[in-house]
Parts: C-alpha cells; structure tokens; sequence
C-alpha cells in the first residue's frame, strides 16, 4: 500500500527553483538608486527575496497574508502550560475580532489576515503515551494547510495558536537533531520551574515512547507533531508550487519548516525567518537548520507576530525599492 | 572668561528624571492585554520607554519627527570617501524632494521628515591639521541643535548626512575609548581597501596632532568632530528637555550620544539606539556605552534609517499597546 505521504515527499524534493534572471534585474536597479550600493543591507535582501520566489522583475506586495493555523494538543494533560486548553478557541475569536496583538499588526499595516482552526474540539493523541496523529491524519492535515494557500498572497506570513504546543514543537526539534527534552523546552507562554519540569520530561517520555518509529521527519510530525504544524509545512509546500514567499514565525512555526528542511534541503529556500523567539531553543533550532532570523525583538507570543513584523519590513524595502531616486534623477553624484 | 560650554555642560549634568508613575500606569494596563506578560519583548519597552520620558500614562505618536542633520568636513581632503564632498548638498536636495531612503521610510510610515543643513559651503578644519571647530563655534552649533528641536515631535528620531564623516566620528570614539584609528574605521559608503588604510591613518594623524588638547569631550567634539555631529548633540540635549524620547541613528549619530554620556551617563536615558549598523565598529562603540541597539539589519545607509525603522516598530508597538483587547473584554481565559 502506499505512503499516504507519497505525494508530499514528491513536492518536497521536486520544489521549483528560484528566478534568478528576477534578481538581476531588481539588482541592476537598485544600483542606480541613491545609495551606496548595498547600504540598505537585509532590506535590499528583502526585495530581491521576493523577486526571486515571486519571479517577477518587479516584486509586488498588493496582498501580503499572515496565515495562523490553531488547533489543541492531548499533551496538555502532563501540566506543560501556563493557560487552560480552552484559551486556544478564545485567542481564535480574538483574532477574527481584532483584539490580538496579530489582528492589530495586520490592521496598522494592511496586511490580510486568515485564521484557520484545526478540529479544536479533538485535541491530539498525548504524545508522552500514544501518536499524536496517524500517518493518514497528518497527510491530510498537511494537505488541508496546503489548500489554505489560497487568494493568491504575494507574500505568505505563517502563525499559529495552540495551548500546549511549545512542548510538541520542542519534541519535533530533539527528534531533527537531538538532545534531550531539557535542551529544547522553554517557559513558552509562562510556566514556572516546576512547569518547565514537566515539559522536559514530557518530551523525553515522547521520544522514549515513540523511539524505534521515529524513522523519518514526516514519521517524526505524526507521532510527536500537531495538526497546526502538519498545516504549516503543507502552507510552506504550496507557497513554493504557487510562486509565494514565506515568512516563518517563531518556536512553533520553524518547527514545521525543519521538518521540510530535513526532507529535502532546498524545501525552505523560499523562506525566511521572520524574528528568532525568547524561546530560548528557537536559536538553537535557526542555528541546526543553518538560517538568520531578521529581527530579535525578544518576543515569544506565536499567533505569527514576528513574521508579521518581518512583512513591515518587506513592504517598507519594497516600498524603498519602487519608490526612491536614482542617481540620474536626482542628480546626484555617484561613486567614484 | 566663562568656557562657551558652560551652559551646555550643566543642561547635561543636570538632566530631568523620567516619570515612573507613566511606566507603572503603562506596565498596569498591559498585563490586562490578551498575551502572556512580557511575550511582546522589547515592544513592550518600546511603549515604557514612550511613557517614562514623553510623561504621559497614555503616550502618544501623533508628531513623530525625524530630524537629519548635514554638514561637510575638511578631512575629505585626505581621501577618506568613496563619494565627493558634493554629495552632501545633492542629498539634502534628494531628502528634500522625495528621492532619499528616509524620505521614503517617512512617506510611507506617516513620520514628519526635516532636514537641518550646517553650513554646508564651509567644511570644518581638517581635523589631521587643525581644530575641526573652535569651541565657540561648537557651542553655537550645540545650541542650533537645541533649536532645531521644536514643532513638538512626541518622537525624534536623529540621523545625519555628511561625506566623511565616518572618519570623523572614528576619531570621536578613538578619543573617547581609547584605541587607534584601525580599531574604529570601517568601510562607510564604500571605500576600497587603500581608502580604508587612509581613514585609519587620518584617524591616528588627527590623534596625534590634538593629543594634549583633548581633554574633555566637548573639547574632543570640538578638535575632532562636525558640526552635524554637535547639533545632533543639541538636539539630543533639548530633546530631554521637551520630554521628547529620542531615537538614535547609526555610526556617526551614536557619536553625539557618546559625548553626551561621556559628559554625564544619565544624559542619554531618554535615548535608545535604532540599529547597529554595518559599520562594525559601531557595536563596539554601542558595547563601551553599555547600550543594545534594536535592529540589526546590516544597514550603513545614515540619513536616520535605522533610527527611522525603529520609530516605525515603537508606533506598531504603541498602537498595540492603545488597541489590544483585555482578557476581560475578549472573554479570554487568563493564566493560572
């Protein structure tokens, strides 16, 4: 019988290239612009980020999207959170009216905003005694993230929310790249020393649980993932196919990226990541994937903030871009 | 005969304190916010910070302001640059019309923009001779500084323009912290590596020659400095007068900051340091500061970008902070 994966590992390890004749070109123009060239830095790497996975020439930014993928999580059970499950189904009502922090970026910023809930009333399997999901689950939700790229967004920002999913994040990154529960858990959204116990060793009762069928990444996300996670990495994959950056967020987010990544290397080329989290282990995690966050804010609030702050950037760099004098038209002198 | 000095030296010795009351109200109101205490980091700060030195409970960013500063140095002489001293003037036209990257930072985040020009038709002394400035004229520079600082910005962001004025502010933190010019000299717009060898000999000739004389640091911000340099002094001064929380720009805008705290550590409390530029010596000037910058985006561009693109975080942040939804009204569960 088939992997339910087949389809999956196929777009992982087939993922388009990057347009490179659109970056010579976004290139060429910004030398002319009025600035020593390369002065603006990570800014000018923006623009040519999105003209090398958007293909065009002439990158746009009409319809920016953050994407937040919310679901609940049987480990909750082990005492790993500060909140109670239920405030996942309230941060989502939030969201949808404008109380989060993410629904105020967004407004400021005229970024679109799309919440997706994952079957919250049906937390996963604890992963510290069972799957979280079977392999059928887990290809279907990755599929549902994938149909969730959807409206055509120049660019793609992915969130998400889940009371409980610091832990599982955690578990997915010892399973990538080892180390025990206590190298990857951190306070997540507030737990005191006795909570951050807890979570270390509910990592390491998963990976002890699940050892021997922890044979490959996409194995690893069923059994210790989340369906918010799963989702992610199918947004990540049909951003590719579609020609759409990606900004990642933060703890949680990357951890779906890692799981592309370890399938195929090239799979997150076309993505950034937006701010490296307070979440201690984040950096560890940017660092075993081999990638530079762009901003470091201090921030640990998931819901796609960091990602979302990174989108600011972009729009103000393209803005830059678009918009700003060449050395011919303002009649400046140029080098040399 | 009283030092032309005096004056300036007890506005910053004797700098108003911030207002804790504000950052208790601001501190009180956030953790009623639908996050976990402290999950937004240093954007959190960012409105603290606001509120201690603006002295407002509710801060505002309606008149957010960046101010540049442009002068011309005499050092150029020495081929320090990669561009010639024209530059200068040409740019502060580009600002003016539209053309500039902080013209466009502003235009499209709603932040005022005015450009001070200091005489641009008369560079300083070429301070590997002479005395940039006589102190006379330092001070009345300091003091155009002060003046320019009016309009009542809630927010001023400084940053400057000035072909050779990396090398000059290379001299300023060689003075102050001790070093040879090779520890403080970096590429600035671009030089090649014989221009990077000349700046670092500019700076040790420039050393060499006020050796006895630098003995305070407005006597170093005299002999060594720019006039951009001095009103951006001024305008830090007068900002903390006003109640005007300030944001400082790069490499060459930290230098005015640093003659400040040198004159007395409390001065620039009400500063906080946008960016750390590409520039490297500009971390080792933030780190013999003691201060951590915002951004690190490998910008080196001056005019206030970085400075700018901080403003543009702290107004996101201040908007949160005013728009957020309380646990209580978004029927959210809170911690515990």
């Amino acid at each position: 019988m088939a992997s339910p994966f087949a389809d999956i590992l196929e777009l992982l390890q087939l993922a388009p290239d990057g347009d490179e004749t659109a970056v010579a070109a976004v290139r060429e123009h910004d030398l002319q612009l009025t600035k020593p060239p390369g002065s603006l830095g990570r800014m000018e790497d923006l623009v040519t980020f999105l003209a090398r996975w958007q293909g065009k020439e002439t990158p746009t930014l009409d319809n920016p999207m953050v994407a937040i993928f919310a679901a609940n999580h049987g480990v909750t059970d082990q005492g790993v959170s500060a909140f109670p499950r239920e405030v996942t189904a309230q941060m989502v009502a939030n969201f949808t009216n404008g109380g989060a922090a993410i629904s105020q970026i967004c407004a400021l910023h005229e970024i679109n905003l799309r919440v997706f809930e994952l079957a919250l009333e049906l937390p996963t399997g604890d992963i510290t005694r069972e799957a979280a999901m079977d392999d059928r689950m887990c290809a279907a939700t990755i599929a549902y993230g994938m149909e969730a790229v959807e409206g055509k967004p120049d660019l793609l920002a992915i969130g998400e929310m889940g009371i409980g999913n610091t832990t599982v994040a955690a578990a997915l990154y010892a399973a990538l790249f080892g180390g025990t529960g206590a190298d990857w858990v951190g306070r997540g959204t507030g737990v005191d020393d006795a909570g951050l116990t807890r979570k270390a060793e509910a990592v390491d009762a998963a990976l002890a649980h699940h050892g021997d069928t922890l044979t490959d990444p996409l194995a690893i996300l069923a059994r210790l993932g989340g369906r918010e996670i799963a989702a992610m990495l199918g947004a990540i994959i049909a951003a590719r196919q579609q020609k759409i950056p990606v900004i990642v967020d933060g703890f949680v987010a990357t951890s779906a990226a890692a799981i592309a990544q370890a399938v195929s290397p090239g799979a997150i080329d076309h993505c950034i990541f937006g701010h490296v989290s307070a979440e201690h282990a984040h950096q560890r995690a940017l660092d075993a994937m081999g990638v530079r966050p762009l901003l470091n804010l201090d921030m640990r609030l998931g819901e796609g903030t960091g990602a979302a702050l990174a989108a600011v950037l972009a729009k103000t760099a393209l803005h830059l871009h678009n918009n700003m004098a060449t050395f011919a038209s303002a009649g400046v002198s140029n080098k040399g």
